[in-house]
């Protein structure tokens, strides 16, 4: 169960109104008809996102990464040096300022473990890739280990830097944040609750590449840069047909029924489309959405990948996203989808 | 237990001599004394590379991924749509020739998922880094699954393509090599062998960056490249003094003695340095070590990273390399150290 949650939220607040000066191209390289306040207006509209946050220049992810986990392993109130496992869920490791490349060698895992400068070697560091679905996916793992007897306590990090990979001559990159969470969690006995289900697709056949790197929209430019890069309709479209489901099959899979389920915390891309999901999910139990049953974060934090639950779940906890609350005994479900296209589910009893 | 293994060994031949025009600097960018020549028969006597694969311009790692993938599958005799993970253990991703570029969107898992043609989204694929070590923690992770009863069969492939990202400026880069390995594991009654006992340590506290990602050698170069790099003095102590004890460790987890041991498959990455830790590691027995206990590939493959171990295992079971075999019930260490730093160890009885 998790004993400890922690989260960094990066300083630089960028508004909607800073891309007013971009030179903003479609993917075949033509500019857009609509001036750029037009633009963000209807960015606005779709997604509901009016700041995020990068971090500064002299940040890289694995310092936020750290700063995440330092606060998880306080709140747990643990010896760090207990830990058996330090899981990194990241897909672009760690990106200086000024560059866009990947860089995994050490793992970010490693460079956090460095960083908390535990000594340690028992304690197992690795990054896992899956897409912003990596943080729920190692959650799954983490409960894996617990349960094959590999681990007592495990650091579960979701950390992302996408202000270092953004094109900036695409609409698409308003939609990335910068950001880090992380949870501890340690086996217990069942009965005090914990992971009670858990499901994961990978659709890979025709999504593969819904969510890819790619060079600038820009014409013109030769270089080899790699950015993020959305089919963003696609994306849309999957995700309404197959998110519900998988939630519904979790909670199922779990012996309950959506009345049981206190709140759905989902990843974070679009407000209309996670709207939609929810919709959807109540609609397959022929029931309306309650009020609070899912918290949203994104008109100020935008979309912060895998960094996403793991911070609306702190902040719930330390009663710092108005009016949300999980309790004792609130059955919640993390939900997720992103690159691969991965979907994941998990219904945790609190 | 492994029921299936497979490998792609790259088409393009490097030989010693094909590095006699390059231009080598040392990591202060200064010019070596000794002519190309004594350089390269220097690294010879050390390391004992005479040659090393590298795939060809129009491949990429997710390729020979999905080639060694095939060929674990066709072994297994399985249906692929029955498999119920696909863990790809990368350190680099996908890189396109003539870049260096990580590129980890998609994982090169999904992308082995994709191009295999499986249409199961309940085969979860996600990619795993941890340096060399990546491919034998991959199996420790398929085994937790298993016993978790997250899984019943896992695809577990080791791939990289580190031609692309060595510094040709670099005495080192001659150690660098392509390939993919893959094995297909399955839950089975742990009468029929399996994996005993594992061991893995992270040590991060000094040795995090004794490999990282650095910019060329030589002097005057304005680009951001990044390019493998290791301070191999560093590495060479490191692993003589806990790898020995590591796999020691693990040999007696598993309730056995040295000589109940067939074979010790170990990551290549320097001859000299892999026969001192099996010499060290029959010390510790106060035994000798027995002719034929640790196969090498380096003189011919060179270090090809995640993808050594389990192409050693191919070559084996199918009788490719020497004399070497393993029969049932043969115990077998597979074992490996690099980036992070880390270290692990099975003991695998077939």
């Amino acid at each position: 169960m998790i004993i400890g949650t922690g989260h960094y939220l990066p300083e630089v607040c960028k508004r909607n109104k800073d891309f007013l000066e971009n030179e903003f191209f479609d993917a075949n390289g033509d500019g857009y008809e609509n001036a750029n306040d037009i633009i963000i207006e209807k960015f606005y509209d779709i997604t509901k996102i009016e700041e995020r946050r990068y971090i500064r220049p002299d940040q890289n992810n694995s310092d936020i990464a750290t700063i995440a986990a330092e606060r998880a392993i306080k709140d747990a109130d643990i010896d760090p040096e207990t830990l058996d496992y330090i899981i990194c869920a990241t897909n672009f490791g760690e990106v200086i300022f000024g560059d866009s490349r990947s860089n995994f060698m050490p793992s970010i895992a490693v460079r956090v473990k460095n960083k908390l400068g535990l000594k340690n070697p028992k304690i197992v560091a690795y990054d896992m890739v899956f897409g912003c679905p990596g943080w729920v996916e190692s959650m799954i793992q983490a409960e894996a280990f617990i349960k094959a007897g590999l681990a007592k306590k495990v650091l579960v990090i979701g950390t992302e830097t996408l202000s270092r990979v953004v094109d900036i001559h695409d609409r698409d990159s308003m939609i990335f944040a910068d950001g880090a969470g992380a949870v501890v969690v340690e086996g217990k006995d069942a009965s005090d609750g914990g992971l009670l289900s858990h499901n994961t697709r990978s659709h890979t056949l025709d999504e593969a590449h819904y969510l890819f790197n790619g060079p600038t929209y820009k014409p013109g430019v030769d270089d080899k840069n790699l950015y993020i890069k959305m089919q963003g309709r696609q994306i849309y479209t999957f995700a309404l047909k197959h998110v519900p489901v998988a939630i519904k099959q979790t909670i199922e899979d779990a012996g309950l029924d959506i009345t049981d389920i206190s709140k759905v915390l989902i990843h974070q891309a679009n407000e209309k489309m996670d709207e939609a999901i929810i919709k959807r999910l109540y609609k397959l139990y022929e029931k309306d959405v309650p009020a609070g049953a899912m918290p949203m974060t994104i008109s100020k934090f935008g979309n912060s990948s895998v960094a996403t639950i793991p911070t609306m779940l702190d902040l719930i906890l330390k009663q710092q996203l108005g009016d949300h609350q999980i309790q004792k005994g609130d059955n919640v479900v993390f939900t997720s989808v992103g690159a691969g296209m991965h979907i994941n589910a998990i219904v945790y009893r609190f």
